[in-house]
């Protein structure tokens, strides 16, 4: 990538119309529930104080984009720019961005890390008192960067919104990164590999040795699969419904496989149980299903097993344990958004252990796509062909 | 306590009858549900392999004595000998007992510790899987040591049965103490006040300078304001029904006072959130109702804060928690069991701290009575006019 070419100074200070001189320099809008995404020319504010307008190197599609596209009411809102995972070149830098500068190779994030607050400068937190994360259609101060050429408003999706040539997101939402990651590797670090990733590294705090089980085997699964092999754990057991995923996660260190639509009459905790001899002593929930995560909590070892939820589940889904459990067994429920990562901090490590050849990313991508051919990847996910599927919006 | 006047050469190997010689050396019987204890005659087997026998100095009463005593259906059996708060001395050992003497001096804890298990070798668990914790009227290998003068045999409590002149219980449920420590607080670590002040220390290994949230303040959730005083927080908010426990409370630490019963339109949580800015970063829910866990969760800290559960709720109660919340803010749920403490490891460690005048027993002491006067204990309690009421065999 030569930043030399790009002549940001053009456009820095000006509303950017994408699809003008090139011929893919657009924005692929969801207008509609479960529709095909429509490519079009839209129009980008310049960026407001705090923030910064980044041009889209390539973007990725996770499982996420899918749920608020398919989704017909509120937290979904049409017309969107979707998209989340990402990395960029900063365009251009609104009043009082001081950390940011033009050309800056950056990667949004969802999870704000405003680097200040409480919560920012602890080591226990990443959740952003002064920008809290919120399942909100526009920017933190509550208005949106996008409209269309009929002048209709576009609405953000997690403070990112990458499916664009030039987006625009809050300080709090970047994080800077060498160049020497290569763009497709970088972007996969803006949500889905880092949150697995970062559950068994940060959220659980994986022992070395230890046995870890896996419930959903996606790519969140997998990429908790791959930071519990860095944490050198003993055997990672996979559960899922396909049992083809047994194969794919062999690639990510999984040594076992219960296949929970062959388990009979046993329920797939007590076959985990009996596996183990007593439960894993990490159980992550990566489907979004409450009774999945009773299931983890049911197979976690009494003494010291910690169930970690990682999947969404439906608003307003609730998760129940016995009183008598939970007092007894000595086990641990805890949540963990974007794996417990602290984006400032944090990504830059796993930046570098990919550099050093620890932490694989290349397994993660199994597809690349043109802008053009977005709802391909759209359909590659839904099909369950895919893992990653980067898109470049270049080429 | 001058060990040499009691020739316990004379019993050793033979049953003993208590109430023979001396006048209240006798065993205090639960005959049926919510009636008196009736002080009889009982017979006390020689210990079998791996047991001691045990000449109990004194015994306190713990609520859940009275729960159990109060309970009419199963897991309450009759006629049984309560009583699991105690200190002794060892009168005989059966086979294979190397680490205990006769004369030892003894407190007997309802938590096992066989020392030598994958659990009780672990820093991360006091669940012992030799011999798991279980409520049964029972010794680990299923039968009872005590019969009454017509032959009937008499359950046991929590395998240890304190509320008898002699004892017989598992090495696996015995910590040896220094003989230093005085009887009357010894017998203080056997359950309620080593719970609390685990709870604290060990489970939730509360941060200097946090704040704590406490749930009910019966002597449980007063031992864990004294733990939290030990581990140097700032802040102490009690939470209770009744006013009067802020008195109580205010000289175990506890520094702010919810009035739950006061609390108009308020949830107790929403008080709370409004008094810390956004949480406690500890909270202990110690009365045993889940709607009191739900609330302390929902107070606890988002990004750090943890939840512990020590009440025991009523069979098959559970807990509900928002899949989101779990997700989405950070806290962590977890329960505490004799407050995360490995009875052979840490209780000698809190003797040590009650020695250096750092742990405070004696203000757990409110009341002091002969064996005699067991059920005067009972009242006591019942009342609410008691926090650790000692009963002494001798005296």
């Amino acid at each position: 990538m030569d930043n030399t070419t790009i002549e940001f100074s053009k456009t820095a200070g000006k509303p950017i119309r994408c699809r003008g001189d090139r011929r893919w320099c657009a924005a692929a809008v969801a207008r509609e529930a479960g529709e095909p995404l429509v490519i079009e020319e839209v129009i980008v504010a310049p960026p407001k104080c705090g923030e910064v307008r980044v041009k889209i190197i390539c973007t990725s599609l996770c499982y996420s984009d899918i749920t608020f596209w398919k989704l017909k009411d509120p937290p979904a809102y049409f017309p969107r720019i979707l998209g989340h995972e990402a990395v960029g070149l900063v365009e251009s830098v609104g009043d009082g961005v001081s950390d940011f500068a033009e050309g800056d190779m950056v990667i949004p994030i969802f999870m704000p890390d405003c680097a200040e607050c409480m919560d920012c400068t602890s080591q226990k937190s990443n959740l952003c008192s002064t920008f809290p994360f919120r399942v909100t259609p526009w920017m933190h101060d509550g208005t949106s960067r996008f409209t269309d050429l009929n002048g209709e408003t576009l609405y953000h999706f997690l403070f990112v919104s990458s499916f664009t040539e030039y987006t625009v997101v809050h300080v709090a939402n970047v994080t800077k990164v060498e160049t020497s990651i290569p763009p497709n590797r970088a972007c996969l670090l803006s949500c889905g590999v880092s949150t697995g990733v970062g559950a068994a590294w940060k959220s659980a705090n994986v022992e070395a040795g230890s046995t870890v089980a896996i419930f959903g085997l996606g790519s969140i699964g997998l990429a908790v699969a791959e930071g519990a092999r860095l944490c050198g754990v003993k055997r990672i057991i996979g559960i899922d419904v396909n049992p083809e995923k047994f194969e794919v996660g062999k690639a990510f260190g999984v040594t076992d496989f219960v296949d929970s639509r062959s388990s009979g009459d046993k329920r797939v905790s007590e076959i985990i149980n009996e596996m183990t001899g007593g439960g894993a002593d990490y159980c992550f929930e990566c489907v979004g299903k409450a009774s999945l995560v009773e299931e983890a909590f049911a197979c976690c070892r009494k003494g010291w097993g910690k169930t970690i939820v990682l999947g969404v589940d439906k608003p307003g889904a609730q998760l129940t344990f016995k009183s008598f459990d939970v007092l007894h067994l000595g086990k641990t429920i805890s949540g963990s958004l974007f794996g417990g990562l602290k984006p400032k901090s944090d990504i830059p490590i796993l930046i570098k252990r990919y550099m050093n050849k620890e932490l694989e990313l290349d397994k993660f991508v199994t597809h690349e796509v043109s802008f053009e051919e977005i709802n391909k990847a759209f359909d590659l996910l839904l099909e369950g062909k895919s893992l990653r599927c980067v898109i470049w919006m270049d080429k």
